[in-house]
């Protein structure tokens, strides 16, 4: 059966394209869901996409994907990666399985981005391939979540 | 004269009963706002209930409490136990006195979820005793705050 | 059945209601044991009382309430809190459920009382509530341990 | 021509002339927007004034900024100086330069607000100096941003 | 022009699918490197296969890569991705760009396993696909590096 | 000539059999001491037995062993392993050479049991190897102290 | 009455103008005690400068302030202020309060220049706003110390 | 009027001048009573002596100096300074004033002796004077406690 | 049935009765593998040994193991306790029970021996005893392994 | 013989008297050189006094000490105890035992003032009895040193 | 008489000349290797050289310079230098004496490379004079080694 | 032409020849100026001396070399090499290259002298060579600065 996808930006993404290109690159958020729904196509799924600057906002989605029979999330949680509890407890309270993409080699970056709240919740997680990170997560995500 | 209190849930509380049963118990979050109207009545008080995934609405609830005369608050933080400064500044900001209850014991979980943001403000601090725990601290709220 | 409950206060405890008042309040050792057997009474449990400021004499006590069918222990382990994982050891050899009270907001305090060896095996912990911490717990373990 | 700037006041700061006066002083955030305003006036440029509570709600009005053609921002940020990264994202991502403006000196408190996600980020950091802070910010903002 | 690409294992790997199963899957060593092989094909590139169980042998085989214009790395190094300098310091010596892999999710296991030597160097991070994360490595590699 | 050996058994050891069975076995301090008492004699050594769970106690003990002409110790200082500088002054002071044993492997338990306040002091230590322990520990005591 | 100001410059500050000029930019010592001169007259105080690399006579000129009737102190302690308490103490030892101001952001800069040993003590710090630093701290000394 | 005062030696201490001379001297624990008593004499003062290797012995005779009406205590605390809050709980409970003293010079000792327990209750401290730190102490505590 | 053992010893061993013999001891790694022959034999088992100073090669030999049905290894790691991810792998990779053996005391010896890598994977660690530790390794890995 | 004595007050301590009363007392610079002047001649003892705020000039002052046959010297270096591993070469070099001295308990003040860099090198420490630590080490030095 | 000495380089050190020139320069190992030669001849010693990027192969040619009577070992450990406890034991087991050499200046590199596991055993640390440095300490070597 | 060089001893190293000279031998400072003469002589340069106990003295020195000229600064900064940013911020400010020399191997010393504020500024760093040290960092200076 087709698997049912969520895919999940945090904040800051919506500047995509626009925001420090020398690390994010040029595409931009619209760039990414179109990409985001061919890559679900290709593989046989559905995907839904969401953008939030808000934590709260971001919660209150990830709670309406229990009720709604999403498989699989694929999320790029932004600067809340590193700082967000209440996030990752939104996640292992819906026990979604779940892809952390993040764009930039966080590895590469200040010291504060090498934790991430999230990692250890996730199935797999992807960083530094651009947002060819999100193909590969939905590919993975459609096929095993 | 009775005590005006004030219950306050943060970030996926909303989700009790359906979220990790065998950290947070099967009562939903209906169940626990019974209870704490209950134990107010018992103890000559009343109680207002309110909860939110959102960091912002709870700090501005929270101010609302004191222009609305409320003696005490009763606070389960959620995830931004951990991480809010702007929470604890709110609680700080309005000068009521607060009782900080957590449904699981804290200690036996993660390292991130041993250190608390409110709890050196807080009259007391209970923890592990499951919803339980809300009507000992409505019962000491109702007396002592 | 009617609940078998141990109170143990450990070192210090002994000089409630004269050591430093603006911290633990005017209640002495004997209040307290009077209040935990009231509290036991009127929730149908039965409560025996002990005090030692000699770590050595706390876990005899409490392997002494293995064979005699303790249900439940509250304890304020009171300085060794920090220091004793032999006591730690007591508590786990005997698997007795058990409550840690502590009357005074130990996250107010110095950071060496922020840590307790005892907290990730108890079922739960209660700090702050004055005296009235010890009637929480053992209502609490009355009805529950 | 005449700098058009931006002051933005994080969570609690509504709360200014009301929260903590030994700490934060008696003025309101009403007084602080009119002395912006007046500052900015005298500094030949314009200024607007916007507070929120919400992290997400803040990061909204960054982004705006960045197609209003401000020139540089005065923050303020609350308590979310020493959590959010995603505030930090937000201003790195639209590229406005910006001062950091604390009311109180915050080396001489809680050991958490030793550290600031934006510091690093901004052009200047004041503290300290109350809300007269503002002004001396407003006024090299207005000079040299 | 085909993109010549070096697929390199380090220590235990050859004990794929027989190695903590719950961990690594049941697919072997030669499972991976088929798999490599027909990821390749279908990317339009080569590909070459190495594992060694010898420090030494990975860096005498990355400094080989040099003057073989090889074009792109992927590599999981193991053990040796936690605690080899000398292993990064090949990679940095031979200038190829690379993809790390892991087949399990390193941040779900012990600490040690949180930090990477490699990581900051790498164009990109994949973990806790399992064999998967191989097939996303190399079809990245075969169009960016 | 017979060397003169004594055993000490420290807090909760009196518990072994009852204790926590999966971690410590199922022989008892009786087993423990009949089992010292044969390796002993096999090793043409005496050899008394002494538990307390009283670290005074303990202290006690090993200064009485000095006039006692004791020529080596085998200690299990259980929790006060972690704890205790007043019993490693104690082993300092009488300057006996001694054997620290651990019955479980200490390395596959909590960190605050990974560091021994004796061992730097020991002329060995064995942990692990379950009551086995002791008789290796009194093995080599009978031949090298 | 008019305020009697000091200025002080720590280490190095006789280099300005010819020291990292893309730190600390182009203007020398001389115009920094011009500028202070015509900001003190323009607030109606008077200011005395002073500058040396000898931490000692940095304490003897703070200690005659004491008996000079000196209202305030604006102090840029150059590389003193991580590393020297002595100079922190005589700044308790006169009493005398005092704004501590950095030219360039230190937040930028090597992580051994965050801390400061003066900031604690100080009514204000401000940073990152070059020379106009001074002004802004002399400005709030002559109406506020 | 004459001052009371109590000498409390802690564990270990009554094997001074068998143990470690080269560390502690050959003066025993008899001698140092003895220049107790001398040292008080002459100071117009009376003193107490007391010596254990039980942490709850130490703390039942602090406990009993507070009905003696005991003005001054002078303690050695041995390795219970480094590990016991109990003792510092003691100290604080019946507030009397008291002077910690060591013989040997902690501060050339192994890295934990470095902390301790009291020393921030203490009147003062005084190490590495051998015995002779006994008689500063007690002249001290005859003046001025 | 005999049990099948190898000793394995790791870089440096080779060395044994000739490198700081007062760490060491005098004997020589040709007598340490008659010694293990001998324990061996007299307990009824098979033991084969094996020493390199090459980490691959170690790690070769213990795959090994997993065909030729060994049923446990006693291994001094040398110098890669401390630093060898890849060993630690090898060892949970073929699943064979192990008893890990140092010599000399490593709790007396320089801070970065106190950490191994394998120790929470062994069965027993033995340390101090000189070579009569791999004596009491074999025994007990004759016996129980 | 009588011995030749050195007292050396460090920074700020020629404030004595005037700075912050309530933690260094009353007493002046000149009365502590007159206290140290009686001290000594009661012992039988020549004392030489020296203070100075500039680190260089304490150092040329025990450099000259050598050469002078000091016999003792007790120094109070106020700040620059927990700063300047100058002054502690400076003392090792001329090799003249040394007794450390602070008026207040330093070990109740901030954390940086809890380690000094002289106190492993020194014969003792004493802080926390005023005025009179000076003589207590002045009467240890003329004895002992 | 001549002294006859070993220079050892490290994991891809084979690389000089090629790998990252801005910070190794332009010359080669065999560069090296000549300039070594050459300042042995003038220095009136013999030199042998090596070069590996195994660890176990570094190991076994120190452990062999024992029996050929090298006097002195100049090494540079490459990646090793951070990493490698059997490296420093080799050296340490053969008791040869070694200057250590590092070619860039590892103070300005990333902070594991400001951690060596050989300069403490080392008689010199030579840094950041390029292939100078081999020239000082082969210099240094013959001299005194 | 002939380069014009610096050479720095910091303080204390005016003992040399008389301080612990188990640590930096025999020769004096004067033989080590002489050495250096001599060395530049040698290498067709000219160097000047100078040495002081005084940080602001070093520093002023430091100034005065960027108006002399000075091509190359050869600095033993002693024990402010661990403490002194401020003599940091000296080099950096005039730009001169320079060598760091120790005369003892400050890895074998406490821990504090395993960092130094200068290294990651110098061209490279000498030490443990003994005074031979400041003959290779003349030589090198003398060709490469």
């Amino acid at each position: 059966m087709a698997k049912n996808l969520l895919l999940i930006n945090g904040p800051n993404l919506n500047l995509l394209g626009t925001r420090e290109p020398q690390i994010y690159g040029s595409a931009t958020l619209t760039d990414v869901e179109n990409l985001a729904q061919a890559a679900a196509v290709k593989a046989g799924a559905t995907i839904t996409c969401f953008q939030s600057n808000h934590e709260g906002a971001l919660i209150d989605r990830i709670h309406a994907a229990r009720t709604e029979g999403v498989d699989g999330i694929v999320i790029n949680p932004g600067g809340l990666t590193h700082t967000s509890v209440a996030l990752r407890d939104a996640l292992a309270g819906v026990a979604i399985p779940f892809i952390e993409v993040h764009i930039s080699n966080i590895h590469q970056r200040e010291a504060f981005r090498h934790h991430s709240y999230l990692s250890d919740l996730a199935r797999g997680v992807i960083c530094g391939l651009g947002i060819e990170g999100y193909q590969a997560a939905i590919d993975f995500a459609a096929k095993n979540l």
